[in-house]
């Protein structure tokens, strides 16, 4: 019997036909799919495939033991997820060992800022791991605007919206263009550090990028203290243009 | 009679079945599909969908009249290519106010560094315009390399090659992890960047990432002092992994 193959599958931003044709292919054909979510909610990756996974395949949900409620520089975070992430990877184990493929279902592109890249590490030279590349959360975000994010030879510097305010200021006032990912309470921050690298009044912020939800406000303009986590904010560059 | 549309379809880094699903569909309906190519050369995008394009659809290849042959910083430049983009705009316009669609092809994604970026800012507002993101070249340069290329928090900065060697050692040095495009004869210059910002020895070169003829070498074993245009270099993010 041969081992089964562990794919990590980059959805894309959001809207099923946004998935390249080889993920919407493996996910087709798969019996086995397995993907992360929330204790009590179904999560964001599953509901990217729902009327694309067949009927007859056998769900795998992973739920994460904390997401929140630990901060990450508690040591108790890291013991808590690498825990969690060797167990994910048994069951993966398991099932390839058994000789079934297993399709990871991964937001946007699995080896950006992913969660699946955990299980990557773990399973590598372990049982056989494919990554197949997604279009990421940002791509359809600067799409959503309505401008190119990168002009000629401008600078793009994407940065979490979790960094320290002074490493905003820094990697804003180095680069031409600009994404910011994982908004959530972070965006009075994100405000200041704009206004402090001089970007103020470019900003904009996107929500549910290709999803159905999908709202383009510039971020002067946005009333709230705080974003959904899976905002992302964008300064575009303006460089070179015939 | 209605007015056609005009599509910016993301390609995707080079293997076919990267393509969005969206950009499939559209592409095998389409009559009218044109792209950028070298005087001479059939050009990447439309190598990409070779099997993909219906038989009857009329092809219209946009030649660009300079590549290298006048450097950037030359007025003649910009005046060149600006009256080769109008005239290509002029097409597409004819063809839209005829009622016919017509897909535009774009390797990666069109709002990245792309040429079709030049043409939305012209067709905006004249007739329709829609943009397909798609996967870019660099997602599928870090996936070949078999290593994830942000975590945590880190920070992601992509330069062009094409930038002075200051400009590349402050992007390296802000940065945890790095893109570097359009490498082709700026190697060396790469080389010096990296060894200044204190990360030479951790980079990695990816020749022809998702095509037939991909490479992926340590940048510090690549023999040569000039590398393909379309090559991209890497260096990995290190952050926060549980």
């Amino acid at each position: 019997m041969s081992v089964g193959t562990v794919y990590g599958l980059g959805l894309g931003p959001g809207a099923a036909d946004l998935m390249s044709v080889r993920a919407d292919r493996l996910l087709r054909g798969a019996t086995h799919v397995a993907y992360f979510r929330k204790a009590g909610c179904n999560g964001q990756a599953r509901a990217i495939v729902e009327g694309v996974i067949p009927a007859g395949a056998t769900e795998h949900p992973m739920e994460y033991p904390v997401t929140t409620e630990i901060p990450f520089s508690d040591p108790r975070y890291n013991e808590v997820l690498a825990a969690f992430y060797a167990e994910s990877c048994a069951r993966l184990r398991t099932l390839a060992e058994a000789g079934e493929d297993v399709v990871v279902l991964c937001e946007g592109d699995p080896f950006f800022y992913g969660s699946f890249m955990h299980l990557y590490t773990r399973l590598t030279g372990v049982v056989p791991v494919e990554v197949v590349p997604g279009i990421t959360g940002m791509s359809a975000a600067w799409t959503a605007t309505g401008a190119p994010i990168t002009w000629g030879d401008d600078i793009l510097t994407v940065l979490p919206g979790t960094l320290p305010e002074d490493a905003l200021v820094r990697g804003i006032a180095g680069a031409d263009a600009v994404v910011v990912m994982k908004m959530g309470r972070h965006l009075p921050k994100l405000r200041r550090a704009l206004a402090r690298a001089g970007r103020a009044g470019e900003a904009w912020l996107v929500e549910c990028a290709a999803m159905p939800g999908q709202k383009v406000t510039r971020l002067d303009d946005y009333p709230g203290e705080t974003a959904p986590y899976f905002s992302i904010a964008l300064v575009h560059g303006q460089g070179r243009r015939p």
